[in-house]
């Protein structure tokens, strides 16, 4: 395999800010050219094949399920063709007469009955494929349309250029599925707010690592950019700005549909009771009041779980969200709830005196949770949970996804463990919230985390089914957004795509440096790993 | 002062990664409004005047030096014209009714009769102004040019937009001057090209925070993309490619010339005896073979000094670098030179021996030095090194500018101490090493380090020049370097600006959250300092 962009082999230190102990050496080439994530199996031959763009076509197979209707695969012949000759168009049919030493077509062969074309991906939406390319032409079978995406994806990484300039291809055979279902990535738009354009340059960059969950972390304390058609006065009141910080119902859609024709899922967080300050401001009466001494000190606290019309508010608002996102899952947060203002409230005080709370206000939390739990479940969604409150010891329904974000790499092992030992499937944050800077090459700590790294059952691991990546929004807006998190959020990606057994960071620096160089000639402002080169740099500044 | 954009009072912990003790507190309203860097003397009145884009006018004035035909000028004004109306065009004159509440001109008075529009900034040019925002017009008065771009940039700040979007200025009077003569930024184009764009943006960004020295550290190890007319095989072997990566003679002379109109110097950085790899690739014998045992390893060392073509060569290079960039100053580098390499080779240690040094190489380094010194003071051309040049006891001359950049806080205080001591003119990188990242609002330390701060006589401070923030290139290229950079750097450009007492960290927070705004609606891809807001995010992307 030819690379895509020769990595320097001049390997310096400068001024003392150079490289660390535990970097990857980066002059080892991969033999699995700028694959990434690398796929479960690939076997290459060393008989490469030009492709001409003039001519080069995506064909639906004749035996496909999914025809010429199917606008996802449409969109996503032209999204790769797109990728692959940038300077190009097709020029239509070929001439007919076949050069051996060309591979023309690719046939897209979609294999069940029901290609799930019209659908949304789901947890358990099956994104296996198989590619094959052979003299004259390639071959991609998927049993739905979401593997198929993906094996698009991985054709358009088998393609290199030659010292000319021309593009080949070697004779390849994959069978490729993921290791874990749930592959997200969580954007905060509550503390900046980030404009359309940068939510789907991400999820074209998540398509690109094949994560398929777009966890939208879209309210919070700062700011409320959720246009409720219920409740409008929630951002009118809550946002940044009324207009320009908002997300409006047309939005949310065009990004929903935009995840979708990339099989990425959009899953929505409404964090309560804590990390809701921001709701308060268009929503009277649904934030505790917080005293001081006898009296409110004109300051606000998490949602009050002591008023009937705070439920009669989650629950037309949890209507609404379940309708607007077709996700059947809702994540509703439930971390981090601060007690101070509730313990301040004499009103909360009596409460927790009539139910025999005692003064353990995790009980107190529990009550709110199970009540909104059940609100939720009315509305037929599943729902996911960071894990204070399964710690907590809140009844959770037995499909309830627990999201590990604590700790210490022996503490959230702890926790993945217990979680698990409990029956509860889970999926795991810690090691990777990428907010969290550091100079150098963190991206090799992102990559040796494994969900998997836990003393359990082969049945407990099992019940993990996968991780996300965060990006907590203090410091990031749309001016840094992409460059940190691509690629260091590409490591995340072939960890829960590939097989366990993928850990050599000297391969994965090969890789990753030309897939970063690869999304960078596909406008994603992806930075770099090290000094080094792309052969088109990124000019979009 | 209204502000430009009000930062949220909503101060907020997500997920345990939020803010730190020490940080400032985002609730302080400055009432400097949003200048930045803070002038010496600032008086507001509180009583506004309104401006209006369509007839607003920036003049000479009639007794000013600079005439029509400074370009310089010319350039300047549409370039603050078009920031503070972006979305207007000026129709020319006002009717000839002065309205009492508006401010409708900005009388530019050159005061020396040179005016220096067609000459180039130095390291003694006067930047100093005075502005004064009278009912109806505004007179900016400065001896030279240098100090009216920096007076319009100020004049620009000023402006702030009322609730309706109109926008509106206070009379105001200021005397303004730097407090150091060298503020520099140092951008590395070896270890990552970065697009002439690049460039140019950062040093809008940098004239936006009044710095005017562009250090352009070109060459190192990995790649040499300076395109020498002398030498043109130097950067077609060594460049990363021959032609895409390379800075043309054209493209050199664009940028200094870019740089001039905005009163930034370009002092190019030839670094030597060490971090020259990618010299050795064009340039045959430049680089001392190393020795494994008895035969060449075929790798190479730092520049050979024992052979007279070495000199030859530096002759002739420095001669063209002298002439292609105007200042008076080349970096001459000089750091971290590895002696191991010169250990191994036996024609080196043969003269040693010749020559005395015995087993200390610095001797050699020092002899090398010295030879390479005499060549440049040749050419007319002053020089400043890094610190290890005069840790190593060079002899050097009187005017020589010595750059400080190693150690802890106690370790470069004393450095600058010593070099003082001696007599020689220093300024300071140490604390500003912007490529060294980490989590949070790591501006604060950057704003607290100042270059005064070391034991030493008044005499000795006055030899402290400045300082410049540096951004090394290992993980730095065009995808990141200017939301990394900015508004990090405009910790640095306050410090090195401002009056030494400027040093609240609240205050300083709320200036600089409106001046990264304004930079943003300027189109700089400057990121943010925490959780809030700009009326206009970047959409750049």
């Amino acid at each position: 395999m030819l690379p895509f962009a020769i990595v320097s082999l001049l390997v310096t230190v400068s001024q003392g800010c150079g490289r660390h102990s535990g970097d990857p050496d980066t002059a080892v080439e991969s033999s699995y050219g700028s694959l990434w994530p690398l796929p479960q199996e690939v076997r290459f031959s060393s008989l490469s094949l030009k492709i001409r763009g003039s001519s080069f076509q995506i064909w639906d197979a004749d035996e496909s399920s999914a025809g010429p209707s199917c606008s996802l695969l449409k969109n996503a012949y032209r999204r790769y063709y797109e990728y692959m000759f940038p300077n190009e168009r097709t020029k239509g049919h070929t001439n007919g007469f076949a050069d051996p030493s060309e591979l023309s077509q690719l046939h897209v062969w979609i294999t069940s009955s029901d290609s799930e074309c019209d659908g949304y991906p789901v947890v358990t939406s099956d994104e296996s494929y198989e590619l094959s390319v052979n003299q004259t032409y390639a071959v991609l079978k998927a049993p739905k349309v979401w593997g198929a995406l993906r094996g698009l994806e991985t054709f358009s990484q088998l393609l290199y250029e030659d010292e000319y300039g021309a593009r080949n291809i070697n004779l390849t055979e994959i069978s490729d599925f993921p290791r874990f279902q749930h592959r997200g990535v969580l954007l905060d738009t509550s503390r900046h707010f980030l404009p359309i354009k940068v939510i789907l340059a991400n999820l074209e960059a998540m398509a690109m690592n094949k994560f398929n969950v777009f966890h939208w972390h879209i309210v919070d304390d700062p700011s409320f950019p959720y246009l409720s058609r219920t409740f409008p006065q929630l951002s009118q009141m809550g946002a940044y700005h009324p207009y320009t910080h908002v997300y409006t119902p047309a939005d949310v859609k065009m990004i929903i549909e935009f995840a979708r024709l990339r099989g990425i899922r959009v899953v929505p967080e409404f964090d309560t009771p804590g990390h809701t300050q921001s709701w308060g401001k268009g929503q009277k009466d649904l934030l505790t009041p917080c005293y001081s001494g006898p009296t409110p000190s004109g300051t606000f606290g998490p949602v009050n779980p002591i008023l009937n019309t705070t439920y009669d508010f989650m629950n037309l608002l949890f209507k609404e969200i379940s309708a607007v996102f077709p996700d059947p899952y809702v994540h509703l947060g439930g971390d981090e709830v601060d007690f101070k203002c509730w313990k301040s409230n004499p009103d909360i005080t009596k409460f927790m005196e009539q139910h025999s709370f005692g003064e353990d206000y995790s009980k107190l939390e529990s009550f709110y949770i199970q009540k909104l739990l059940d609100i939720v479940t009315s509305t037929q969604k599943g729902y996911m949970i960071w894990q204070e409150v399964f710690d907590n010891g809140v009844k959770l329904k037995p499909d309830t996804l627990i999201h590990v974000w604590k700790g210490n790499q022996q503490q959230y092992q702890n926790e993945m463990a217990k979680i698990t030992l409990s029956g509860y499937k889970t999926f795991l944050s810690t090691p990777w919230y990428l907010n969290r800077i550091s100079y150098g090459q963190d991206w090799t700590s992102l990559y040796r985390a494994d969900p998997h790294n836990f003393t359990g059952t082969d049945e407990q691991k099992k019940l993990v089914i996968g991780g996300e990546a965060c990006m907590w929004g203090e410091y990031v807006d749309s001016t840094n957004l992409m460059p940190r998190m691509w690629p260091r959020a590409s490591a995340v990606g072939e960890r829960l795509w590939s097989a366990k057994d993928v850990t050599d960071v000297n391969d994965a620096y090969s890789r990753l440096s030309k897939h970063r160089c690869r999304m960078v000639e596909r406008g994603i402002q992806a930075q770099s790993l090290f000094s080094s080169f792309c052969r088109h740099e990124y000019k979009g500044i």
